[in-house]
């Protein structure tokens, strides 16, 4: 029986999938050099429907990796010499830290329990920190930090460079990149595509950075540095053979979703997200792990179960559906329900049907 | 019109994979969790496949990252302090000998002039070099070293690590990985799949060293390093999210191969390779680029062109099949046949046929 994956990704494929790579196949996508005609149009295809979808403007580029998690190193490599400051309230937004570390940078950060997120009036920046790192979205505790906190954030520190971790709800936040300096996000989440692909946006400061880098004492990656990304961007090629099939599909997913309307499906995440929220917080074998309604993500809910959390997920799989455990020691306490755009607002009702009987 | 890519890779796609990624769309590989039991035996899988093929002992772990190009980079964080020795005779072997510089690292090198390659006699190793850098097939130039040459060069030197580049040749190598340190390769060439995985093969010495280096003066990386690595691959996991689809793709091709027997592989290699080098021999129009035979790459064949290259692959294009132009400055004037399993005897009889009337 085919399931309806509401995992936090990888996650449900969005419905069009299936369907392109099948065009892609029969177009031998596969097979196309990453130095021919061909691939330029699809890279550039795929960073102008970005572009329209994010509203990215000329100032930064768009670059594939080979996962999310490389972007993390790609960062503190190519814009931070010394000093990096990370808001940490999750499991992701500490490896991100932790990356700083291993690379052998100062890691400031402020630190909140697992399930707490950060509001700009309480965020106290390091003097020296070069770069900021924040999370849009904690997809480990299903925390998130509101774009108008993240701007506020800029704002106030003008001449550091802000990183912003979508990785879980691209293309959900709304955030306004004139100020955000780079962000990156991974297609295996609201994109609904297979995982295998890290998607980079960065702007000329954080380029500047890394051609400053470049020449001092330490280095700035071999592999995927940015100066070499940048280079190889301005005719649509990248410097070594990329995931051309991917970067297709998500071209064509960034296409479905402009021809939706960002509104629209920023809308629908909301209107999803009300419904779960609603329910977890009614229902007696459920609670919204999140306190605090600003700071609950709209794309990762993640709710305390009264009954072992692996019955439950039992229990919802016989009905052809797959929730999520919870995250590290809350596995056994915690669900994890995605709320992508893969899945409507029917089969969340569904999903909510299901749970509500147990 | 479907063509048949016999291009260096990206290439064909090996005749089985549509059929694998059906099978992997109705079975919802795109959505797994990548800390599922699921995926650990997709990796297994993999894992053993991969091992029966190339004769990989379990001296040996096998990672995967984004790219092989990746893996340059990681093996040079990783296992190189100070000092690396790369052979160079082409654009990739000098691609990982400029990231060593990149990374800060003492970069010797011994260079040939493009279309040559190395014996073993010939080569001189500075004393203080930490790892030696070959690589087994130049996809630049069609220029092979012999596994019987890359044994005698490790087996002199002990005590250093010998990593091998077989981007575009494995499984044709018949590599003694008693001997080998460490190698790797990309999918998009000889096993017949869309770029965007790279397959890293490394040893408990690789890893001993990694181990020292952490805590040295220099970091190894935070993403993908070895000592992350080879720890969650004890249970077959990775420390990010991989490319799981192309995992599962890579585990059935290799079963595939194990199936025909890699010995019957090779042989057809070889048979196909001899077919090719005896037409560019022959034919007025063209002649092989490399002079030496022990030094002419089996699964990449260069020729130098008497028209200008442009006009060849054009022509051949018009019966429904390409080939590649030569690399770099050689773009006018050689063509390169990729010579991998996709594309079997009588395949390359038709092209050679192409190719004849011209």
């Amino acid at each position: 029986m085919k399931q309806t994956y509401f995992t936090a990704g990888p996650a449900e494929l969005y419905p069009t999938v299936s369907q392109h790579l099948q065009t892609a196949m029969d177009e031998q996508i596969g097979s196309i050099s990453h130095r021919s005609a061909k691939f330029r149009s699809i890279y550039q295809f795929c960073d102008e429907q970005l572009r329209e979808l994010l509203t990215i403007p000329e100032s930064h580029g768009i670059f594939f990796t080979g996962s999310a998690s490389e972007v993390w190193e790609r960062i503190l490599l190519n814009c931070v010499e010394h000093e990096s400051f990370h808001l940490v309230n999750g499991s992701f937004s500490k490896k991100f830290c932790d990356y700083a570390t291993a690379l052998q940078k100062y890691a400031h950060k402020q630190e909140k329990p697992f399930g707490e997120g950060f509001d700009y009036s309480e965020i106290e920046v390091p003097e020296y920190a070069e770069l900021i790192a924040v999370t849009h979205n904690e997809t480990s505790s299903g925390v998130q930090m509101r774009p108008v906190d993240i701007h506020k954030l800029k704002r106030s520190h003008a001449k550091k460079l802000i990183a912003v971790d979508m990785v879980s709800s691209a293309p959900f936040p709304d955030l306004d990149f004139s100020l955000v300096d780079t962000a990156f996000f991974s297609v295996q989440k609201a994109f609904g595509l297979p995982a295998g692909l890290g998607v980079w946006i960065a702007n000329e400061k954080c380029l500047e950075k890394a051609e400053t880098l470049k020449h001092g004492d330490q280095h700035i990656g071999a592999h995927n540095n940015l100066p070499m990304l940048w280079k190889n961007y301005k005719t649509y090629e990248t410097p070594a053979t990329p995931n051309v099939l991917f970067i297709y599909l998500l071209g064509k997913i960034a296409q479905d979703f402009n021809r939706i309307g960002v509104e629209n499906l920023r809308r629908e995440t909301e209107e999803k997200a009300k419904m779960l929220y609603k329910f977890v917080e009614s229902h007696p074998q459920f609670s919204p792990f999140v306190k605090n309604d600003r700071h609950r993500s709209r794309t990762v809910v993640v709710a305390n179960t009264q009954k072992p959390s692996s019955e439950i997920i039992s229990k919802v799989k016989e009905s052809g559906m797959v929730v999520g455990s919870g995250y590290g020691q809350f596995k056994d306490t915690q669900i994890r329900i995605a709320n992508f755009p893969a899945t409507d607002v029917e089969q969340i009702g569904r999903l909510i049907e299901v749970l509500g009987k147990i």
